[in-house]
């Protein structure tokens, strides 16, 4: 198995955090951000998006950090972290909805506006990102973990940019019940930091 | 089962299209649009995010677009619309991320502004949206489908906002492949118009 990746990517951060805590060993395919190799051939013809992750397995290519996520799970993680009954799989895909919606372009985009690695409306993506956060304080302050009652790919995609959103100007002061999620995650054992 | 909808939401759209095509029935529970109903209590407690579609299915409650193909396809589908076996499911995996991203903030934001139910940056959504729709062709190009050779809820999760990016400035003209795949989508056994 071979993912190529940034060392700095929160996309690629979660099947980098799932691969370790599952203990499966991987090929790193480091690509040069600065010289946006993400964007050019050959990485294009591997993920035409111009994005990392890509997971490489068995001679298939499978783009974006669902994707990887998903097929990491399913192959090595039994029904633990993605189960495949429809109540418990439609239970963990809604934060992995909330991943790709309030957490990506609020959160991730307002800590991109701030790090300078993307420009737009920072106070826009401020607006989302204050949505998702509130989201996951009111289902994080009864409940330990995401979905299920377990750690489960729900949390883990999820994590990577909650864990930073304070680089986007939203520390997590105002969330105590996600700032305590940040810290359980953190100790869960296999968790490898970022960079 | 239950889906809570507005007449004109592309996202509960394609739950409407998955359910039509299984041929199962459900209640729809319309939601006044115009009113804000969906931003207001009480459908908040159903879905914190305030948007359409919710399910709710034998006591449970899901929100978002992809848990709610995601529930339907595993408790109706078989293995048919979402398989289980790894590299299957993250295949088709792949394209509900850029049903949740570039043609999410790509095609239905610049449609949302086009339409005036939305403010924000034409010209940048624009620009995710081209991304989106040359990815599409690109993979349409040399296949019928986006996934395993035959219709799966990776073509549900896609198909909406492509088929009227015209409406957010962003004709099929230039992509051929795909404007012959929405045909292909919209003679399917059991589709239904949008509205």
């Amino acid at each position: 198995m071979k993912l190529y990746m940034t060392e700095r990517s929160g996309n690629a951060y979660k099947p980098r955090l799932l691969l370790a805590m599952l203990n499966v060993p991987y090929d790193k395919a480091m690509l040069d951000f600065p010289n946006k190799e993400h964007k050019k051939e050959p990485f294009l013809k591997l993920n035409p998006r111009g994005q990392v992750p890509v997971l490489e397995d068995g001679g298939r290519v499978y783009w974006g950090s669902t994707a990887a996520l998903v097929y990491i799970a399913r192959k090595h993680g039994g029904e633990k972290w993605l189960p495949t009954e429809p109540a418990a799989m439609a239970e963990v895909m809604q934060w992995l909805e909330l991943a790709q919606n309030e957490i990506h372009y609020g959160l991730q985009w307002a800590r991109g506006v701030m790090n300078k690695i993307k420009t737009g409306n920072l106070e826009e993506y401020q607006g989302y990102g204050r949505t998702g956060l509130s989201v996951l304080e009111g289902r994080l302050k009864n409940n330990q973990w995401l979905a299920l009652g377990r750690p489960t790919i729900a949390d883990i995609a999820c994590y990577p940019y909650v864990a930073v959103s304070h680089e986007g100007g939203q520390p997590l002061d105002s969330y105590p019940s996600v700032a305590a999620w940040v810290k359980r995650i953190e100790a869960l054992p296999g968790w490898v930091k970022r960079v």
